[in-house]
């Protein structure tokens, strides 16, 4: 498998090539990463939000896999390599200004996303009443 | 409308706290922001990818309706304000560790959320074929 190298996306154009162009320029962040949005393809259910690099995007788009760059361990995070919830890519979407990415995943193993065990990772509520906020899990 | 202070919202406390805990602690990154993502509460449609200060947090809570952090203009923004697409919060939600946050709103004015004119940010396909990646508009 030859990835392409990490610096192998073009560099962001102008704001009407962004917008509008068909050209993926991912406008990564000062730390190299940008922010993705996975959801799962079959509900439309919000599984995480996570961060890629260029290497993790390039490795996503080669394998059809979902690759992270893991901000708490610093390194590459081939999803569900060691938990089997693996996340099959079916669609991947860039926005406006191409500084987020949106994937639609089909999870394999036992379908869940969370390391604490749930499905999602978007488990709690914010509820707010008489001026005291409270996380309510579903 | 008294707004919380934006330094109101408590400090991240352990992992068992922030994982299964009914105190909002939002980790805010280093640049004070938060990453959101907006999906509409009634069809489950991602609609954009922004982020929040503290006090657009607050003020989202407070007063019900979005507020965001604007990196591009560094000023708070009320969504809407402007185009009269405000959007209505149904329900916040937060992932595992607190670094995210999902609302789910009602968009009022024409329903659109994109500054291009489009409903979503996310009106773009990344496709990848014999090697190439294209964007392709729906």
């Amino acid at each position: 498998m030859s990835l392409p190298a990490s610096n192998s996306f073009p560099a962001p154009g102008s704001k009407t090539e962004l917008e509008e162009g068909s050209v993926l320029t991912p406008r990564f962040g000062p730390d190299g990463l940008i922010t993705c949005v996975t959801t799962d393809a079959a509900s439309g259910e919000i599984l995480m939000v996570a961060h890629m690099n260029a290497e993790a995007l390039a490795r996503t788009i080669e394998t059809g896999e979902a690759w992270y760059w893991s901000r708490s361990r610093s390194e590459l995070w081939h999803k569900g390599a060691t938990s089997g919830q693996i996340q099959t890519v079916r669609e991947i979407r860039t926005d406006c200004d191409q500084d987020a990415l949106l994937l639609k995943v089909q999870v394999a193993g036992d379908g869940g996303c969370c390391h604490t065990g749930r499905r999602s990772c978007f488990y709690r509520k914010v509820e707010s009443a008489n001026g005291e906020i409270r996380l309510i899990a579903d």
